[in-house]
């Protein structure tokens, strides 16, 4: 499914699929929810996790925490269904825009990965709650699995 | 202006600003158009760029190619002024909504670097362009300097 990378013509300007994997063979997905467009993770595909993806239309990850291939919503139940799917200009990011089967997508419980701002006024670098209360409780939903963030 | 990353508790329910840097130096970033929600482009920061960042509310990049920090619209003019700023469950991502500065992101000359998006129908793979028109002509920004894309 994925052509050979040529000339800087054919990767920004073509219409061939030519996505540039990082040393480790990963590349960074940004997802963002269909209908309000809020982003919602940041997370990496293989090779495999992305022709998996385009193929059956949702969102397949690979868990570097796990090194392993992550089918997204597989123990939550949380699936992502993929409406659109975009390749940046040198194709080594893709975004995908979806809709969420339950309404959250982060692990901690909120519907956004991204439930924290970054103050940028008198307590510049504080984080604030931008999302009050969890979606769910991971404690129920992931019980016995380990925690996926790593100091 | 960044904490150390002590526990997971911390880094994930906290108001501390603890990002994590990978073995690079470097933290990924997501900006989205704050009008539109979206998205104009990946990029990465360093600890310099996102205290400028912070401090200034302009985007401050560190650009992989050129293996320095790169202010944004410093030779295109197309400046993003930050609206909001938000940090990920483990901190290592920023998700930023910005205001562009005569309303273009990608160096190939398209409002957003997101500009092709990959078919999942009959086509599936093809690159087909969502933007039908470039927003400037590149060549007149930006000549004589490297194209940041690499084969």
């Amino acid at each position: 499914m994925f052509e050979k990378r040529k000339t800087i013509v054919q990767v920004e300007e073509g219409n061939e699929l030519a996505p540039k994997f990082d040393e480790k063979g990963l590349i960074p997905v940004v997802t963002t929810d269909y209908d309000t467009g809020e982003v919602l993770m940041h997370a990496y595909m293989n090779k495999e996790a992305l022709q998996r993806t385009i193929e059956t239309q949702r969102a397949v990850y690979y868990s570097r925490s796990r090194d392993a291939i992550w089918e997204k919503g597989s123990v939550s139940g949380f699936v992502q269904h993929i409406k659109e799917m975009r390749i940046d200009d040198d194709q080594d990011c893709v975004w995908i825009r979806v809709k969420v089967e339950g309404g959250a997508s982060c692990h901690v419980g909120y519907r956004s990965c991204f439930y924290r701002s970054i103050s940028l006024d008198a307590k510049k670098g504080q984080l604030e709650f931008c999302e009050k209360n969890k979606t769910f409780d991971p404690e129920t939903f992931y019980k016995g699995i380990d925690n996926p963030t790593k100091v």
